[in-house]
């Protein structure tokens, strides 16, 4: 048996003792996403730059495909196109509130071990006080553009298109298509479609219904993922082949403020402005990114306009759409807006994450306004959209449809709007003259570093160990 | 002061120091060949096969544009578009008689320090019995297309197209276009153009005319290349670039039982045998590789027929020519025949290193013969050649011309036919249904991993730290 096959064996085998109690098989999975003549084909790149720590190291993995920026350790795991965006990372001397503010005694790294991440966004930070300095993944396999945002994963199967964000999951299983953002959960299973945040001050829930989601993300029996979101990527998937095929690349035309990464796609005509961070696998087609917006990893932006200070969460998709100024759209949302029916979202606004709006005739969302779920036509909106004022008045709870939220409205909301400032911040969204740097001034003149597998002999599709340290 | 710059002041001062005797700068050398924009520009390059040790680490060094393969340590240094090829390392268990055939205790390893090396070759293995595990250069200065060919190498500065052979050298000065196999040489300044091989048995000698080295092989006040061969290679630099460009290439026609390096230029209508070697670097046009050919880093093979077991030793050329089987052409040789002036050289012919022929009427060489210095037209073939039966007769010495031998001609012709033949066995020349593997056989499939430098900061230019293990 060749190293590469046990390599995936031994990930199974883990991952399924951790989520025996739900009798949940993750072979029918691996065996039907992993192509060995694949794993072999694509090199895997990381990035060198002077503002980032920098500490890589591989060991009897397979990363084929992958983007790795920051500290990162890889041990006995397939990462298969993945982005693993450690720029984020915390760093010595750093405190973390939940540590009751105790300085980190070393740089945080990225640690993945026993582990089968395909097509995965890894970012952010750890948000356990128990392994400040660990972004730690282990024993858990995570399907077709899923999203580990900052979180210690143990045991877990993430399905396709889910996100986990900003907490910790230990021997759960994550539906295709959920989102997660609940602080710390066990033994979990969440249903495909949940739009779920908890916290101590409030409850936001909402769930797709089931004939929707599976017209725009489904899996079949090997938990492969089908729909019309999952057809969007795959259609655009050759469109990103010239990038790896040379090694030098015209840069994009943007301004000194700006990072438009050479691994992303740049269609069209597309206007760059200031202060902008184009990320890896980004996808941009006759767009406007106006000063202060972002397109992050497995982006689309499509005959759009983002009027500014607009971040695109990972996996957001944005197509003939209008963007007011300061509106964020969530992590792997959906607005399939058409030539001849134009999504048009106003100032301010937030658009949950994993929101979709596909309808045949115009969709408008007014200043100031939280989106979510599903918008089919412009009947939908109602149910689906408050005004942030009137969501901010929730003292209780308010049921709208099929979402619920508990708690203080105006926590939420304050919340959210903290949040979206540090992002910006952290985007360098807010740079001004030398100073609020961020990813948008520190991500441009990145080195890249190409790998490749061994090709022949036992260790045939494994990657050699490589450390690298500035 | 940058990072780069001191990295290139500490290896002047350093090699200065061990050439102080000779009143020798190599400080006018480095600043004219080193270009800061061209080191950060070109990639390095290192191979994964299965069947060599591997070990890979860098440090502190600028490595833009070089090649590696095997087992290597490169601290402080900078090698700038260099073969460091280790595929003949030694291994650990092996016995090597200068040591008194006690087994290595682990396997050898290339170690550069403080050195630079421009577009230099360095291969074959450490001959020094003091330390067989390693292979290393310290404190050395080597400039364009020289050789290092299994050396330990401290302290010394290397002209262009010089040839270091199976030897020791310690604070010495080789001139440009000289070769020397000479055992152990310490303080020791070699005139440019001398043709040099000195062993307890024989002694051969050849020194250029100086007018006529000068027309092909000359240096400025800086020790800058000029001349016929420097202008013949540089004119044909930009050939190379596509090779860099892409990730990819359409794979060159080959028998299974051949190697083509990716990283080498194939034009025209050229043909490739059995059991062929194709180095990186190596340039063939409409040519034709017989069986158990081979073409070595920096050679250039051009309308010419290589009729079967050929060498054609690192960085020689061969133009217009037709070469007779198992007939050897040596480093840095130039054979510069033209469409209406071929040279014809016939069977198991010896073309000693850095032999030049140029002449605008056809020049033949019969069978069997040795092959020295300069023939620039048929006049020139009488001092220049010796049928090796003639040779093996002589038992004082030699004149011819400007070549002196002394010793035992038939010691001389044997030793030489011994090595050949080690050297068709290592490349796969003779590999026959699975039976003596070479290079053309071990040297398929490899996997390149491609490395930049940091492109901004204190360290812009330099690599960062990277070590590879299996």
């Amino acid at each position: 048996m060749s190293q590469l096959k046990q390599l995936n064996d031994r990930i199974v085998s883990r991952v399924n003792a951790n989520l025996a109690e739900f009798d949940f098989d993750t072979e029918g999975f691996v065996k039907n996403s992993l192509e060995h003549d694949k794993m072999m084909k694509f090199y895997a790149f990381y990035g060198i730059t002077s503002r980032h720590p920098l500490y890589f190291h591989f060991r009897n993995s397979n990363i084929a495909g992958s983007y790795f920026l920051g500290k990162c350790y890889v041990g006995r795991s397939a990462i298969y196109k993945s982005d693993i965006r450690g720029d984020e990372l915390k760093r010595e001397g750093d405190k973390i509130q939940s540590a009751t503010n105790i300085p980190l005694v070393e740089d945080e790294m990225i640690a993945i071990r026993d582990s089968l991440l395909y097509k995965t966004l890894v970012h952010s930070n750890s948000h356990n006080p128990e392994s400040p300095e660990e972004f730690g993944i282990r024993n858990t396999i995570s399907a077709h553009y899923a999203n580990i945002h900052g979180s210690t994963l143990e045991g877990c199967f993430l399905g396709p298109f889910s996100t986990v964000d900003l907490m910790n999951l230990h021997s759960c299983i994550v539906g295709e298509f959920s989102y997660v953002q609940a602080g710390e959960l066990f033994h979990r299973k969440i249903d495909p479609g949940t739009v779920w945040i908890k916290n101590p001050n409030f409850e936001f829930k909402y769930k797709f219904r089931k004939d929707i989601l599976e017209h725009f993300v489904g899996v079949n029996a090997k938990f492969q993922p089908r729909g019309m979101i999952y057809d969007f990527v795959k259609e655009r998937d050759q469109d990103y082949e010239k990038l790896f095929d040379v090694m030098n690349l015209e840069p994009i035309e943007a301004p000194a403020t700006s990072a438009v990464n050479r691994y992303a796609v740049i269609q069209g005509k597309t206007y760059i402005g200031e202060n902008v961070l184009v990320s890896q696998r980004a996808f941009l087609h006759n767009s406007v990114m106006g000063d202060g917006s972002n397109a992050q990893e497995n982006t689309y932006i499509i005959e759009s306009t983002l009027n500014g200070l607009n971040i695109t969460a990972h996996g957001g998709k944005i197509i003939y759409a209008d963007i007011g100024v300061e509106t964020f759209v969530g992590f792997n949302s959906f607005l399939n807006g058409k030539a001849d029916a134009m999504i048009e979202i106003g100032e301010g606004c937030i658009v949950m994450p994993h929101t979709i709006i596909n309808s045949n005739v115009p969709i408008r969302i007014p200043d100031e306004h939280l989106v979510w779920g599903y918008i089919g036509s412009s009947s939908d909106i109602e149910d689906h959209t408050i005004a942030l004022d009137d969501l901010a008045a929730i003292r209780e709870s308010l049921t709208m449809g099929k979402m619920t939220f508990s708690g203080m409205g105006s926590v939420f909301i304050e919340g959210f709007r903290k949040r979206l400032g540090q992002i910006l911040l952290a985007n360098g969204a807010l740079y001004n003259k030398g100073e609020k740097r961020g990813h948008a001034q520190d991500d441009q003149n990145i080195s890249f570093n190409l790998i490749q597998p061994y090709s022949t002999g036992d260790r045939k599709g494994l990657y050699p160990s490589i450390r690298i340290k500035p």
